[in-house]
């Protein structure tokens, strides 16, 4: 299984944070050593990072650590192999471009014959059933609009092709273009909004605390969706089997 | 006016030494202080990094100059800004999906009214004129072929693609998919072959020099194409204007 980390604020914020914990279940906490990825949007831009290697002990995972890149809408993946090779182009999250906006996905569970479901326009560059489930979606919402609807109206859609995925397997998904943060619970995701008052959170994974009052303005909302609540002393809401939610600006949106 | 660099090898090769030299004219010996990115490929994977930031004064060129990188196809290039903002989205290299290969892409010049050529699939994410004729070129080929033709007829489509956008004005291009790397000249384009015997080479941008002969394999053979020759006491290769180049395996193909 893989591990999955969203966040979702309304301006922008560093995630090292809960990054430092997530990186730990890469090899060393958790079995998830076949490699990682994260993808922060900045504006319309995206900056991603990806790594077959162990996060606990890759390079570029300590550069991401150490070097503090803020943004309002971040996608994090850490892998656990169990469909495609550990390869980089097997390495979560995917991003492909649709009505000029960039689309970034990562997704934990397996799902069977998904590779029956046909493609037109996006192909899988890798080998993953991921791939073909995101390439897929994405046909889909391109097949029903030339541009972007409401966003309302796109969540909409988007729960129900995650349901219509999720019948064949484990389908934990995070989705976003960059300004809604798209989630599908298929078997557990779990999240959580920070808002003042701030307080200090402490990792599960590693000693680490933070003290949030320190680190924000008191208008900040930040919300923080993984695959099993990263913190102690902090209101996780742990999200039913099949339910679906998403976020813009930090807030949960229809 | 911007500067590509671009690396074929027929084996996983380090670029730093040359990506020490670009950098530097990143606002330093050179006044392309707008931004930089670098693509690497891995098999089919590719890592990218791009920063809105000058080259010369850039965190993640720090990095990436540190973290020995090695590919078989580099495109990097550092923009001084004329259409399109500074912005992480205007940030070249490019990247897009077709055939289910990633499609990497910079340019250095402008196009005049290249935004009057009708695009369909592909759309741009930010606002440079760049963006817009590789979006058009992928769309032309995507148009011709349901999956990758050989090659040299590939090869022979991007040429003609590439003389019919450099009408429009300055269209020095870098172009790969991973296995060949397509070059067009437009006004300026320089490239150097590196093959046994290896000797030592010295960049004009900064004082180091490094002896090939100690880094290198007798079989490796390493072509380097750049805006302008980086390296003093080496035979740079001046493309005339209009030329066009494929490398396969670092060898001039076609």
């Amino acid at each position: 299984m893989c591990e999955l980390l969203g966040m979702s604020a309304n301006t922008p914020t560093d995630i090292c944070f809960s990054f430092a914990g997530l990186m730990r279940r890469g090899g060393q906490t958790g079995p998830h050593s076949d490699g990682w990825g994260i993808a922060f949007y900045d504006g319309k831009g995206c900056r991603s990072f990806h790594d077959p290697a162990p996060s606990s002990r890759s390079e570029i995972a300590r550069f991401v650590r150490s070097y503090s890149i803020k943004s309002r809408s971040v996608i994090c993946h850490i892998r656990r192999a169990n469909r495609g090779r550990i390869a980089l182009e097997n390495t979560h999250p995917f991003i492909r471009e649709l009505w000029g906006r960039l689309w970034v996905f990562a997704h934990n569970g397996q799902l069977k014959g998904v590779k029956r479901l046909p493609l037109g326009f996006y192909r899988p560059v890798g080998t993953t059933d991921s791939e073909h489930a995101f390439c897929w979606m994405l046909e889909q919402l391109r097949r029903r609009w030339d541009r972007p609807p409401p966003v309302k109206t796109l969540a909409a859609e988007i729960r129900r092709l995650a349901q219509e995925l999720n019948r064949l397997g484990v389908f934990n998904m995070l989705l976003s273009e960059g300004r809604a943060l798209f989630c599908f619970c298929s078997t557990e995701l779990a999240w959580l909004t920070r808002r003042a008052p701030f307080g200090p959170a402490t990792l599960i994974d590693e000693d680490l605390t933070v003290d949030f009052s320190r680190e924000t303005t008191p208008d900040d909302v930040v919300t923080v969706i993984a695959t099993r609540p990263l913190t102690v002393g902090e209101p996780w809401r742990v999200m039913e089997r099949g339910t679906f939610v998403a976020f813009r600006d930090g807030e949960p949106s229809g």
